[in-house]
């Protein structure tokens, strides 16, 4: 029971506006909700909000904001209250597209967040109006079809300190982490509800700050994380992880870059925690080496990039 | 956000234990974790307790208790102080296997429930350890293969009466419900997660009491809910409804009947509801006309037939 | 082994055009290849041929012609020679497009086919290569994504005189027939290859003659069965009835009308008939009125509708 | 068009008798038709002839014998009159279990080959019978529940020549090929059937003759090839290439060494060649670098690899 409903919306940079947005509505399969200067605000079919991914172009890639919602106006009033105590709070804005007042503040790594309690509902065009009234939106099957956006993954300098102020400010409940030989923490599992993450910190390889891993979106099934790739193949886009299946947490994965460069999933599956005193899950640096759930090894690459790309990060 | 974790461990009573026992365990694919007396207690390979469901054999049929885990012990505590406020408690019992103490009382409809905090975790002997610690049980592909016990769907004469009991004194979040002309409401969908679904009131057509719609186990996919109707053909288990899409929920089934005559689903999917002010999805006789999510009408037997047999219950 | 390389390409004709070819390129997602007269070429992203579907619009509904390709030239003049010596032969035509000289012929029951050996294969522009050689056309993934036309389904006066004429003058090999109780032949599926039917004959309820009963065309999975499903409700597409699995052949099925009124079907799966001398399964009513694999009842249309309506055949 | 109707059975020698026939029963789900010596003679529920595949306990491993039917009789007597052309003919065998009089040669590379009419059809016990009748076994849904032998893979010094024979004198259909930048053939794909491949001859890494690549088992959805990869995790089984697409025939794929060493496939889906006069794809070296149809690399092993170990083949 946290203070926190769920994550999202998210603002992504993109240097290619154009490109990435061909991506997201194309490939994707996401709707264009609004437009507002070098913004688009794309929904998935299932996001139960206006929109829960806004593109901004950019002179550079990463991740510009992630929104927080709130259980309700008293559960943000004490989320505030929390992060205001840690110093890192930066007060209050009038939020964006479609949400009410939200209160801004940086994690220790610098990632901007805003906590909002606030939204409106979507209410889709005829053209978009599902044939059920318990769905949000049209299922068009176009592209990879993705539901809803589902986690997020953000590199830190220091994994421990930025998980341990998700728990302790937040309420974030830490379902699974690694922890090296060193001692180390280099990765940190954390959600809201009882999937198995919304909210994923990993060392950043450069020691760079404020930097995006991937957003993923969601799938129902496994079949439509092979499915995407094929469309991804079709499409040129870069494959960077083939599907396959996590160890951690148990989902399904499809890897790649979309064209500004930031790192996309599409997911699906995942273990879901009911337990509410579910202990926490340690691996060790000797059980990540053994690759993923099939035995695929990591590519060195997803331990190493990020976006923005690091000589511009800071 | 509520006092309760989830809903289970269930207990089921069967007139024909041997077959039911073969069912749950060939068929479904489930492990026998202990025996005690007419009794046994049966796991999922994704339960997190020892075990979920408990056959026992009887005279009859149909639902013996439903445990209900807190969140908590303070929510516990909390939870048992409203249910006394409703004076439908019956007070403390030791729990069952694994389990601690439990509060004792029955829904306006006269079915049992348990509450609970303390529990056993599954700790598997070395031929079920799974490959990966973040799974509770090893995978054995036996069967249906069913992963969890997902949800439990009780017949009631007044479902208002008992949602609003859910609803107010456990603190179920209601998301669906069914709403007739004459202004009766026929079917609530409660969870105390962002699962569609845990606990389901549907109407009793003989306005009996105390009986039960079915329990349904979770698979990850709906390709699991067509292989376990291969399945089920090939092991000659009656399947009321083929494999479809519900319009409630979203989600995917497969219904029949255990030799017992306890009414199970194979069950996947559904929608996530991930807003904390969700509005209640009223659905009217007209829609529910409609049939399921593609059009399958509703066949006759599910809007009537419960365990016990009608004339044994009361 | 027959002189018989493949069933295909077909044409239907259609009332609405505009609403046919909608829904054949939105919802299906086949491709237009050409254009001429009142016809649309169509084809799918597997199809070797330039198309395999040429939609007619015309003043009714049904088929107006069945290619059949041979194996080679050799075998055409086979089966040219033993059509025409069944007095049912036409003569030659100067084919369609892409397409070389053609043999035209009436089946007994008055279906117009065409035997052919020389077809243009498929070169696909820029925007619809593929991103593999061994693949014929690009996977757009719009809509159900259709692979290629895959059966044809027609209604006859009298199935057994077709059938015989078909596996005789043909060769093509029978894998399954339907007996009715009294000696009638009401179905019969029939191959020439090892897939489970390519061309199906199934009694006229009308005794009327020519007539439709459905085109069929392959997805690789019955998941994708499911998502057709969901496209067609979302688009509004009549569900005659909904994803579920065949006992004749054991293939996955959504059938539904197209806008035109010709039923269609989403298949996939299907036995593959590897033995030469596989025994004709031959099944009698009892077995049938068990409905279909999974026990759900073969609805009374799929036994009376076809194309074009029964008033304006003959 | 060809006087072979399919291949198989075919039988397999593992110097760890007990633990193969647990990974072929237990793990892939086949039954045991029959034992004789150090033989069993294993099926899955599709297999239509009683057995697809010998399991022979011996001093190594490897293939011992690959049966090829004929499509009929006659068929038969060409098959083996052009085999005794090449040279290669060693004459006529009692058969085998269920197996009429059969012709023994070896391919140019020393593999033993039985060309074979006469078979029985396999006829279930009472516990194993299915629920219909076009379906030879019960599905029992025991661990992968391979459905039949689908493919072989085997090793050649020279694959161009083993190719070339199977062509010419057994009328295998080429399909697919890899041809180096020095002009040698490393891999040719062949079938008898619209099957994307039942015979496929690779390059021996180290120039050895008469070597086994690996056994392909089908399974009917991508899905299942997921499912088997959690069957064989659970169950020590190694993993060489986890779940994903092939380039070359798009079939999906899941490779691991059974305790014998023998390297297996679990694979479904793959292209149908429908046309007669399907152009033979070349691949080449440079395309072949680019790894699977998703970009995942092929490993190391999968070029080298076979069975038995190289010291001990000749």
């Amino acid at each position: 029971m946290t203070d926190l409903a769920h994550l999202g919306p998210v603002e992504i940079l993109t240097p290619k506006g154009e490109e990435s947005l061909r991506f997201f509505v194309d490939v994707m399969g996401m709707e264009v909700e609004a437009q507002e200067g070098q913004s688009y605000y794309l929904r998935c079919w299932g996001d139960y909000q206006r929109w829960s991914t806004k593109l901004t172009e950019s002179s550079t890639s990463g991740m510009a904001c992630l929104g927080l919602r709130a259980w309700d106006p008293d559960a943000l009033e004490r989320l505030v209250s929390r992060v205001e105590g840690t110093g890192l709070g930066e007060g209050w804005t009038d939020g964006d597209l479609g949400r009410g007042p939200s209160y801004r503040f940086r994690d220790p790594d610098g990632h901007v967040f805003e906590l909002y309690y606030e939204v409106e509902r979507y209410d889709p065009p005829e053209h978009l109006k599902p044939a059920h009234k318990n769905v949000p939106g049209r299922y068009t099957g176009r592209g990879c079809a993705v539901k809803r956006l589902d986690h997020i993954n953000i590199l830190a300098e220091d994994v421990r300190a930025n998980r341990e102020f998700c728990v302790d400010a937040l309420g974030y409940r830490l379902y699974e982490r690694i922890e090296l030989e060193d001692g180390t923490e280099s990765g940190a599992w954390m959600s809201a509800s009882i999937a198995a993450h919304e909210l994923i910190y990993t060392a950043d390889a450069y020691g760079a700050r404020g930097r995006l891993h991937h957003v993923a979106f969601w799938v129902d099934t496994r079949e439509e994380c092979l499915r995407a790739a094929d469309i991804w193949l079709e499409n040129d886009i870069f494959i960077e992880a083939a599907p396959s299946k996590h160890t951690i947490a148990q989902g399904m994965f499809l890897y790649g870059y979309e064209p500004g460069g930031n790192r996309v999933e599409v997911t699906s599956g995942g273990r879901l925690v009911y337990a509410p005193d579910e202990p926490v899950v340690v691996w060790t640096e000797a059980e990540r080496a053994k690759g993923q759930a099939w035995g695929v090894k990591t590519i060195e690459a997803f331990h190493t990039y990020g976006t923005p790309p690091v000589e511009e990060s800071g």
